[in-house]
């Protein structure tokens, strides 16, 4: 199959940020082959011609930190102080299972492709399932099982995913759109022994292997009571840091993390929503880019974020790090976008698969309307996709060459359907959920 | 017309914040007559009866300070320093012109009410020609001319808004959806006695006034050194302040200054989005409500907020002042909501018709459909309105009972169409901006 998409502003979000208010791109099967400024050309040798409709042609976006089985935590009890430990940590335990587990991805899945998610990493609970679903759903993705130190939802003893996570990698290594890797919770939800473990299997099967760091004010304080460290000095001193690790958060950094994230290449993902509605601070992300550590965008779960889609942290990444930094001409929106393709494809470790359009590089792109009363008019169109789009703007998403949602619809399953799984397996759920006396006021 | 909405979640946001799971409003022309939780009852006795399918019927949303003139320069140089008085001025001086304004409003317009606006306060030039423009649409706005010391774009000479905007409050005086007011564009940018004439002017009339205040560092510095004072200081000392005057913005207060906006019962526009993204700082907002000042919130104008939609507001303000006082369970969904209602009406001195769903009150309300994939589960609606949803979940929007979006279509207008006008309007707007070279890039 042959395929040309015309009439697109096109962001090719390569080095050079090549653009053009006339592009086309054409590709073949699952590669992009041309990319470039529209002239006349034989259209009869294409199996198919896309018109863009003046719509804008990016790479599709990345989510580089996210938990897809959480879909039925999402708007319960946000406003609540410790929510994790008080009632996330404890619900999960007593009422996650596989089927919800499952639906809740098929759901989530649903949700970034409609806002224009062509790729993500997840760490949670029945990993295998969950990859499942993602092969059903034809998506580009990074999982890991989550390892940690109590009985989980899908393990009754401690450390479960550690052998669920090693078996999970040795049965999905070689999946097409799907990258195994395992997940340590944290460094104080871990035990030593088992961080290190974590470590030689991702060395061993050369995977990824992600975890939240230097995101909690206790994680923080833990470290330095019990051993005048911080946590990424911890890290590096039982040996457990490297260029395949995927550091979600990193709020709370010193100089000398900083130095440290630099010196073994640490990949940061950035979740600036999640981060911020938890009143947890905003991660130095200019420095991190500036020492030249490489950073993407996440979302975090949707019991984090609420939002799956990366347009609502491009927004805030700009409001948050310009105010931050009382610079409004600091990060400018094309950069911003960087972080959300490029950005997100280094922290992914597939940036030779991903991350921009050019040959030879997978079509794995998406096309963002302007028809809508929010985009228009349009003079930069990076700048429009940071301060005014929002995911209902995307019209259509390709990954691997196949069309997931076109005119806003996705293409291989009903979200009607999606939704009435979800809700169906999340009986019991909400059930359980009303003994933690959930309440949105303020307490 | 009498009229009944069923079948929704239905948020009063009146004083007690009742709410109705399955909750029913009736409505007979432009007035409220019930709302409560739904019985069986005559649906016969109705004109009509509108399913809301499950969606959330709340109070219209007020957006209360914007410039409905400037779309044209939506996404031009968002990133550059000091663009205000670089390009902005000078250009809105050399190309605005009445068409291009009128458009413009009518095509801002669009874009509020498509986003769940109902009414708006808006301070720009050719005031007439825009409440013509607001009242070909049926919206509900504060409308004032502003007033400058320099020409502007509708006056050769200085402080021309001033006649200007005397004739335009005695002209549009009686209007049922419409206030005139008047709008000194800032301290430092009027003369004092033009000052004190505006505010003579809002007490001959009785209707409000609004300036721009407390918002660029340039402006706190020229009080502090002309008159060691800060600008609401100066402002009282020449005696223009009051319970009619809606400040913008209000970022870099004193405590002496929150003291004095108390003491005279001014309202005040935040306009967070706006604020960061010029990287000016968060205005402190929590101090203002624990002095039961009267805050609302606003999309600034399309050139510094880009977006007009109300519900971009809710989370940037939810993120921010939860991070900036570090404490997640501050400001509940439901106080921000509050905001974009209640307090909005309070800002735009009409919480005595609007902002709230209470039988005698004015039926301006909207309906945000839950069928998206952004906006399941609902465990708490405020939650999913202030962290979930964006503009385009809007389903239905009326105001003073009329129907202006239905299935998320304008009713007295094609989108298209005032698209259409107002690119044409912009023809030598887009032709001059490039004189100055205007670039995303860093600079």
């Amino acid at each position: 199959m042959k395929i040309l998409v015309k009439n697109v502003i096109l962001l090719t979000m390569n080095e050079r940020m090549d653009a053009y208010d006339n592009g086309y791109m054409i590709f073949e099967d699952d590669i992009i082959k041309e990319v470039g400024s529209f002239t006349e050309m034989d259209e009869t040798c294409f199996d198919e011609v896309i018109d863009g409709e003046k719509g804008i042609l990016l790479p599709g976006m990345i989510n580089t930190h996210t938990h897809i089985g959480m879909v039925p935590f999402r708007s319960l009890g946000d406003d609540c102080k410790d929510r994790l430990r008080r009632f996330l940590f404890p619900l999960e335990n007593e009422c996650m299972n596989k089927d919800l587990a499952v639906s809740s991805a098929r759901y989530a899945i649903a949700e970034m492709l409609l806002g224009g998610v062509t790729a993500f990493l997840d760490m949670y609970y029945f990993e295998d399932d969950i990859a499942r679903a993602c092969d059903d759903m034809k998506v580009r993705a990074v999982l890991g099982e989550t390892v940690i130190s109590s009985p989980s939802c899908d393990s009754d003893k401690p450390n479960g995913g550690l052998e669920y996570g090693e078996e999970f990698i040795r049965k999905w290594h070689n999946h097409s759109l799907l990258t195994p890797m395992i997940a340590p919770h944290a460094p104080n939800t871990n035990d030593t022994e088992v961080l290190r473990k974590v470590k030689e299997i991702s060395d061993k099967y050369n995977v990824p292997f992600s975890l939240h760091l230097s995101e909690m004010d206790y994680e923080i304080d833990y470290f330095k009571e019990k051993f005048q460290m911080t946590p990424i000095e911890y890290l590096e001193n039982i040996g457990v840091i490297g260029e395949r690790m995927v550091a979600a958060h990193c709020i709370y950094l010193t100089e000398n993390d900083i130095n440290l994230l630099k010196k073994y290449k640490v990949k940061v993902a950035h979740c600036i929503g999640a981060n911020t509605k938890s009143a947890k601070g905003v991660a130095p992300i200019k420095k991190l880019l500036e020492a030249n550590i490489e950073v993407g965008l996440g979302t975090d779960g949707p019991s984090s974020g609420n939002t799956l889609d990366i347009f609502t942290q491009l927004k805030l990444f700009a409001n948050f790090h310009k105010n931050e930094n009382r610079d409004r001409s600091i990060f400018p929106a094309k950069e911003i976008l960087n972080l959300a393709t490029l950005g997100g494809a280094q922290v992914l470790q597939m940036d030779n698969l991903i991350g921009s359009l050019e040959p030879g590089k997978k079509a794995d792109f998406i096309i963002v309307e302007t028809k809508s009363v929010n985009m228009f008019p349009i003079y930069d169109p990076y700048s429009v996709l940071v301060y005014s789009a929002n995911a209902s703007n995307v019209d259509s998403v390709f990954v691997n060459g196949v069309p997931l949602v076109r005119n806003k619809r996705l293409q291989l399953a009903q979200l009607e359907d999606l939704k009435e799984e979800l809700d169906y397996n999340m009986f019991n759920f909400k059930r359980k959920a009303k003994k933690y006396s959930i309440k949105s006021d303020n307490i």
